[in-house]
């Protein structure tokens, strides 16, 4: 049996039945993520870690031989893209981030692969990727299933590490991990991620981004979490729930204009209609005031920053993308670096990229 | 006129109206293949020395130095996946091959190839193709598509080889030469493929592999052929009538227990019913009694093995994966290796890889 | 401000008022194309530059170690291919240019796109992918919309370059750029571009391939136009009125086999039927006389050539293309080197490759 994590060592079903917070010592190998499934598993210590590995990659990667440096790190390993559920963006920010590694890539996108694997079981399908390839990184709409996934390979002769590139409604780790790694660098001339007061703003109830970043929040000390949405898409009692076990202050709000000059980060979110019945119910509800206007800048702390894990639609005027404020672009490149330090990270380079000189001086 | 073989020397008419067997010579070049059309083209001593040499490169590959040795073979040289018959596992199989020599990729995966060309011949298409790249991989729902395109290459100023990855129903050689490949592995320490016996399983009327696997068998001494299917899918008169003329033995049998005893390995299948006509009469037959089982195991001689082309649905249950008989996912990843082997060879690097120190000692 | 064009002191009303002309000195920098939106924007001076340094790199990589040399020159960048009107040609022919560079690539070919990103603008996309990439690649239905990308991206903190590889019925400036390089190889022994005749035939009323290369054509001296067309599909006025005040002569003719003899070359193009209307108007004209025969070779100069910018259909009978004057599959393949020239010199790599060693000598 190969390099693994401890996935081996537990059958399927006491492995699912586990609350998640149970699974995450499973994932780890020698205290780094070996499958990357769900946001919970990631520390407060590991989240650091990966936010000063990710900058340090991105400074390396400003110099010609320091991209010569990391293209060789990873070069002889081959990784699968496997995205059923589409997403240009988090695909292309992936693919990104093997190429900044030197990893050849392999890709299947295609939302028809039921028809094009003739009927063979995603068991199947995913395990057939392992056979050629070194890493598999997947989406799929189906909930659990990267899970599943980890577990089976991690029970094979040849395990290959897993990471969720979003799964059903539920998780989309690396989302949250670069919604972290944004906080990280916005605050880090104000000392750190604690004590700020983060307000969430539109669908609430569906986007997975909100959920999982807020778990990863309770991390941090004195934070202070504002959800304001209309009450059709407030956030879920679960995540109140976690958030009350957790001793996180928040508050729901439904007017936007009084929350602003609240926040330290306002973080912005679309209308998840795909997630409609065929009725539409999002269609009837009016969202007019949960977007944010070129207005509402001078109601905005000076220091505060706006995000939104993209793609937007009219939640954000497109006039504010010139505010310094406004960081949802670096946002988005900010996924490409935490997602290569991730990957980095999985095949133990880490030691080698923060030892590297003349970087490292 | 550059490098190539012999098919610049004879008119398309006269070349497409050979026998398959008297087509061979024409495609290969110093004793190697150059175009990858047709399963018989391979000779015993082809299939060993490419197994051979599968062999070495899977070992070389183990190690990091080795891994690089192997990715500077090719990276001057890209090659063009054109796979108009979706398939993503022999797909993603060259697609790893290619990267492991260093090779850089093409693709064209669209099965609405025709509109996206607006019209265009797939001789044009085709031709495009070799205008932009060293080596074309092709699938194609029409037979005989890749030996026109092999023809037409070779009689233009740019001949490129073509690979054959799957023809309408009748040709995919490289899925026989894993299957080769793999025998071989399995049986090495059993002497060799010689004097085995194969028992083929399912949809024999209409699988491919089967074809083309059974006529490579007729490169070995002494084999058993043992044919089991519903009499509806039992294997065609054509095969039967070349294997009398190679004086190879086989049976016919409708009972799968009986013949699970008598193999050295058991080639699962497939029930093909994409080749259905609408009637969808394969549905009607009633295939239950050929689908392995946990329980057909015990049956089983302890050194044989099962192997599938997959993709699978119910022919093998999954609790049959964990007994190490089971080889069907080593074969998968068999697929892969003699592809490398099979490309490294057409470019003429085989002697390069068989005297490469230290792997050579 | 990254290093840049001139694009970012301009507001967009004001740039997409000017002329076409007007245009061009905002898209360069140092000399060179940052951005390639335009036909219009290559003069002379840049056609024969790229044309030179098109044939060196096509020299260069005759040799292994050129091969390597080319490689190396852009081995720290990643290009998005970015697709939306199809494509497989113009996409291959950026695809390897791009990979004789070293570039890594990343792409989105998707028809159904809008869809794919869940609602968001073109140019929320378009900045997104410069998020990840170097060089944004892009093909459009919609006219205009590179232009637009371009001049978006060259006030955002991080431009990257916009080649424009097909944007709605007007621009496709790199195939006129190939079609210019292979006019000055096809005509290089016989002194120059200057002076020569080139006949138009087919489609010319809404082929934008005719269009961007009658414009560059006005760069060179003495020369005549012949427009070969059925009266429904002939050259539009506003080109005419181009090329009067450029004192270009041009003949507008109904009979093609009496420009035939008269040609240096003759530029076939394809009934562009995909912009009729659902009438399908271009089905009632007969344009049977305007296909090259077999039998038109023998009134055709010893020394002109035939080109085409394919897709062809029944344009060009298949019988022509053994001739030595049919120079379009040759043409095809200029545009993989003077894509891999534009590029490079994009990145400022043209100096490098024209005084490398031992090429240089």
């Amino acid at each position: 049996m190969k390099n693994c994590c401890r996935l081996n060592e537990i059958s399927w079903d006491a492995f699912a039945a586990m609350d998640v917070m149970a699974k995450a010592p499973y994932l780890s190998q020698d205290g780094r993520e070996y499958h990357v499934l769900v946001a919970q598993q990631f520390t407060r210590a590991r989240l650091e870690a990966l936010g000063t590995l990710a900058t340090r990659i991105r400074r390396i990667a400003k110099e010609e031989d320091g991209m010569t440096f990391l293209r060789g790190l990873l070069n002889n390993h081959r990784a699968m893209l496997y995205f059923s559920q589409p997403s240009s963006r988090t695909f292309l920010s992936f693919c990104a981030a093997c190429q900044i590694l030197g990893m050849e890539i392999g890709e299947v996108r295609d939302t028809a692969t039921s028809s094009e694997f003739k009927g063979e079981s995603q068991e199947d399908s995913v395990r057939t990727f392992s056979s050629y390839f070194d890493l598999i990184i997947m989406r799929s709409q189906i909930g659990g299933l990267a899970e599943r996934m980890a577990w089976l390979l991690s029970n094979t002769e040849r395990p290959v590490p897993i990471i969720n590139a979003g799964s059903g409604k539920d998780q989309h780790p690396t989302q949250a991990l670069l919604d972290i790694y944004t906080l990280q660098r916005s605050f880090e001339r104000r000392g750190s991620i604690d004590g700020k007061t983060i307000v969430f703003v539109g669908d609430l109830a569906r986007g997975r981004t909100v959920r999982s970043l807020a778990w990863l929040l309770t991390n941090y000390r004195d934070m202070t979490l504002l959800f304001v949405a209309p009450k059709e898409l407030q956030i879920g009692p679960d995540i109140l729930a976690m958030l009350d076990a957790a001793r996180v202050k928040y508050e729901l709000m439904g007017d936007f204009r009084k929350a602003i000059p609240m926040g330290d980060a306002i973080y912005m979110t679309r209308i998840q209609d795909e997630w409609d019945s065929d009725a539409g119910e999002s269609r009837r509800i009016d969202t007019s005031q949960y977007n944010f206007t070129v207005d509402h800048l001078r109601h905005l702390k000076p220091e505060a920053v706006i995000m939104h894990p993209f793609p937007r639609r009219q939640e954000i005027a497109v006039g504010v993308d010139d505010d310094p404020r406004a960081v949802y672009w670096r946002q988005m490149r900010n996924g490409m670096w935490v997602r290569t330090a991730l990957i980095a990270s999985i095949f133990g380079k880490d030691t080698l990229i923060n030892d590297q000189k003349p970087w490292s001086t």
